[in-house]
């Protein structure tokens, strides 16, 4: 016999906790659908190769082997570490059979063998949403998924947060008009100015200057100081920097991008950050991060961007895509700090309680008509006293408790007990499901 | 770039498939909901002793460990292979937080390294439902049980199905009296007798021989031949076998049980089969597996049985329970070769058509403003002809296309389309949303 404990990174929940947990997961699949993203699920297992053809973490990667092959022989299999890389195969794979653009969400588990710690879990929930085009993809499709992420999040119960945004070619653009178009040293710059949020300018400014000359940093922290609104920002850039391709087309692409968030009503949310840099090298026009007002620690709970080429490591094809991913996890660590949104550990809405055990076929009878009735209903068939079943109720936190005595039972008139209330009402079982339905 | 290929034996789906098995599963949740059991999720990933500490099936077993990990170190992690061993690591860890009889249901992907073959996999999907007492737990609650589950099954459109049940007492009783009472005898003549569905009554013959005698061999055939209602199958072992205090436990228990199915109304689906002899060591009382008229081919879809002591190897209390499992990633595999359940490949109740594109923000508009009246909706954004909108619409089935000219748009008089029964209305946005929700 052994002492049971979690696995270090492995959360696993409370009745509570995972009804309230299922229940933010729910609201997520039902708004991604009134978007008409469609369900898709992959296997939890995927070949190496495929994982790390992207290259990137393949530190984090779990690999998958049979307990007993004993062999020397490398594993084959490791499960997956986000979501992006198995879509992007699972698309190459059934390109054939696939309506496009195309359109899925998945809600999902992932597995890092990070090293674990207050919020960093070894398998933890994505919830991804992407649009992939075959050859082209409107730029509509980038807003329409920052419109679902604003929805999603008001879905379940958020209503501030700021999506910061910005567009890849305004970075690579400036970058170039400062003469830095070396492709190594722009993935190093870009990934400096992505620590602006962790660690001091004056640390940013140093490391830059082992990568960059003076005037450059200059060009680097005007681009890093700049505030105030969309329009501004994007003409002080235009004033300031010299006239460069990309970064007319950053430029255009966002200015088209702030008047369609307008048009689908999700402008109020977004912020223009135009040194934000997100860490992966893939993406190609619109990036973004969401900060919510009232968990500044937590980082960023979602992030997404547009890619030129899903899958390029799988096909010949050109997929461009938009895709974003919120941290559930995460969220849910955070949102569970409210206990009041913890109260409930059962689905049931009614206890059925067994007051007069020699009829207990009764009791059935009803638990099984209010069931019918599509009320979830538990009843207590465990042989105990009745004020031990009121406590089971209790303890559970069940909204409503059913009994009745011979006489009652004679009558079809029960007794109704809100547990919450402490009220108590004389109803037929009729009358029961139509007061609990409403 | 690599051509990709679907793993051998772990499935997943395209869109219209992922729709209907989720569909299944959603049912399935709801079913299980109705009768009370709250929601568990459990990690993929458990520590190998704990999956292994039941012993069994430990060739199947997938371990897991950090890929980078070169070391000699044997893995210490691996995937679950099912959802009891979890369960009872679960119930053993947090059993001070849980309130008893502890009701739960866990739907989720298990694991086994099995060779892929027809309807055989590595990953699936497993429906669990159990119900654990602290000490002790009633036989009502066995039925309980097998009425969830027969609600479960018609709940997704399943009604010619049979479920056999037997008493594991009935079973031991009966070796008892015929003299069979040692361990490893018991256990090795009831793995015979549970394949009688698979080989020749001849060659079970040929394998009970090499264990038992000629006399019990006969008695061991009586029972295997019974047929009949309940009552007289029941009798006849009474009046056939000499009295053994098991059997006697056995007789009334399942005649209790049989009475109960009766008052939950789920006595329809029973058939006493008192050969019956589910695998597993651990079950004590209530056996049953299930089969279904339309698929005899695919074997039981759900099966379970009563245990005395859940977890027995992590924890010093008595946990007796009752519990099934369905296998959904099987019965989908059935069901879904009715290729009319397949026809949706979206959510998306209606599609939004983009007739003049100038007018974009109207047609953004209104499918916000369906969104926001909970009608599942897609827009078609990418800047493509209107005739290959409806293509569009058509090839993933949609039921409704909207779409309107500049006239249309001034005066709120949208057309809609059904593309299933080739009709057409000119409606307003309101009257469209009342329209499609009914």
């Amino acid at each position: 016999m052994s002492k049971q404990q979690s696995i270090s990174g492995f959360p696993e929940y409370l009745p509570n906790e995972q009804l309230y947990f299922n229940q933010l997961k729910d609201s997520i699949v039902h708004s991604f659908e009134k978007y008409g993203f469609s369900p898709m699920e992959t296997p939890a297992v995927e070949k190496i190769t495929t994982l790390l053809s992207k290259g990137g973490i393949d530190q984090e990667v779990y690999s998958v082997k049979r307990y007993h092959d004993q062999t020397a022989n490398p594993a084959e299999l490791a499960l997956r570490f986000d979501l992006t890389v198995p879509l992007a195969r699972y698309v190459a794979q059934h390109f054939a059979d696939l309506v496009f653009p195309f359109r899925r969400y998945q809600i999902a588990p992932v597995w890092r063998g990070e090293r674990a710690q207050a919020g960093r879990y070894r398998q933890f929930y994505q919830c991804d949403i992407d649009i992939i085009g075959d050859g082209q993809l409107s730029l509509e499709h980038d807003i329409e998924v920052l419109s679902t992420l604003a929805q999603t999040l008001t879905s379940i119960g958020i209503y501030d947060f700021t999506i910061d945004i910005n567009h890849k070619k305004i970075l690579v653009g400036v970058l170039e008009s400062l003469g830095l178009t070396e492709q190594k040293q722009v993935v190093d710059v870009l990934r400096i100015i992505d620590k602006k949020k962790k660690i001091s300018i004056d640390e940013i400014k140093k490391e830059l200057l082992e990568l960059v000359n003076q005037d450059q940093l200059n060009g680097l922290l005007f681009l890093m100081d700049l505030k105030g609104s969309s329009a501004d920002q994007l003409a002080a850039l235009e004033k300031y920097y010299p006239e460069n391709a990309t970064l007319t087309e950053g430029l255009d692409d966002l200015r088209s991008m702030i008047q369609l968030s307008e048009i689908f009503g999700c402008d109020k949310y977004l912020n223009l950050d135009v040194s934000l840099a997100r860490g992966l090298a893939y993406y190609t026009g619109l990036i973004f991060e969401t900060q919510l007002a009232a968990y500044p620690q937590l980082g960023s709970i979602a992030s997404g961007g547009r890619y030129d080429n899903l899958a390029e490591n799988f096909s010949k094809k050109k997929l461009p895509g938009i895709g974003m991913s919120i941290g559930l996890s995460r969220l849910f660590a955070a949102l569970s700090e409210d206990t009041s949104k913890l109260s409930v550990s059962t689905p049931a809405q009614v206890l059925v309680a067994v007051q007069e055990p020699q009829h207990l076929a009764f009791y059935i009878h009803l638990a099984q008509f209010f069931r019918l009735q599509g009320i979830k209903t538990e009843i207590y068939l465990e042989h105990k006293k009745l004020v031990q079943q009121f406590k089971y109720a209790d303890k559970k936190n069940i909204p409503y408790l059913v009994t009745a005595n011979d006489d009652e039972i004679k009558n079809d008139l029960w007794v109704l007990k809100d547990l919450r209330k402490h009220e108590e009402y004389r109803l037929s079982s009729e009358a029961i499901v139509a007061f609990i339905k409403q």
